[in-house]
């Protein structure tokens, strides 16, 4: 019964290849971890990703939306997500953030994630960048 | 024999609502997640959440305190903490934060928790924040 | 059959005793943490651990040898892990830091890790800190 669990890759087709030897998100056993999203839109072949629009609120619902497609390719949805790291870039963004938050994750019917929330760099154009960790029931 | 495993929001009383559709830590099989603690003082109803002083030392033990009051909400203690990541605004403050550090965890009876320390931005008037994932034997 | 996991200290032959009441790594069941490496040179005795050259190339490397020496302790390899967090110090080490990332990791069989990288602030003189998860099969 002890088994060998599987290390799967999981790269949504919504995604580019990732730009360096790392996955976007790696499930093994009932622990589903994401790579750092940010809000790039759907892969296009042959182009180098690139943020959707400038502002905070586009960048995030569309982070969020690569967040949940890798969690799907998994087999997880938000409601299996124990943790958020969410990294700003600027402390004002703080209170418009919570409201997208908030909105995003209405609908939630298990408890929600906990989440830590710091302010770093970001490359440039990039405002938000989250990640994820779900363990699956 | 796969029966689901509950996700439980950890709210401990001496913490306020979370300001945003997160749980200040959340419990999942033997997985127990802590969200990012600040030495916030404990809550007073429909005031705004204040740190505690203005000194590392304070903030400091009262980030701790309130890590710890969510991992005993889970039923959890310091002892099952695998890894603490820590938040700090200044390089400055490392060797004083060690020592604080030190002992506060000078009691520990099992091995401690690995420890990942980085510099970013917090909201003004914080001077660290914590936390931390436990895996319950 | 609900024996208690036990939870153990990894404490590599290379790595100085760890400058606070950490880990550099702990194992518990399954679940393997390693703490934030950054470029120290394999311990000497009775000196402070000092960073390997001053450039990206060395610093990297010597981590990803810290890290893994951290991950040989537990009984765990790089395929084992499924998640990396890479702290950078400057946005424009992210194009040689993604080469070398490439190149050290050219062989794995299984599915790379999962990774964040963010850039923060580190102690004078470090240029790169790297912290992994690693799930046992």
């Amino acid at each position: 019964m002890s088994e060998k669990a599987a290390k799967t890759a999981l790269t949504p087709s919504t995604h580019t290849t990732p730009p360096a030897k790392f996955s976007h998100g790696v499930r093994k056993g009932n622990i589903l971890q994401v790579a750092g999203q940010v809000g790039f839109a759907p892969a296009v072949p042959g182009e180098a990703p690139t943020p959707v629009g400038p502002g905070l609120r586009e960048q995030t619902l569309r982070t969020f939306a690569n967040v949940e497609a890798i969690l799907r390719e998994g087999g997880a949805s938000w409601e299996d997500v124990v943790m958020i790291r969410v990294y700003l870039t600027d402390t004002a963004h703080f209170a418009e953030f919570n409201e997208i938050y908030n909105e995003f994750f209405a609908d939630l019917t298990e408890a929600p994630a906990a989440r830590t929330t710091v302010y770093v760099g970001l490359p440039a154009g990039l405002l938000v960048e989250i990640d994820a960790l779900a363990v699956l029931g």
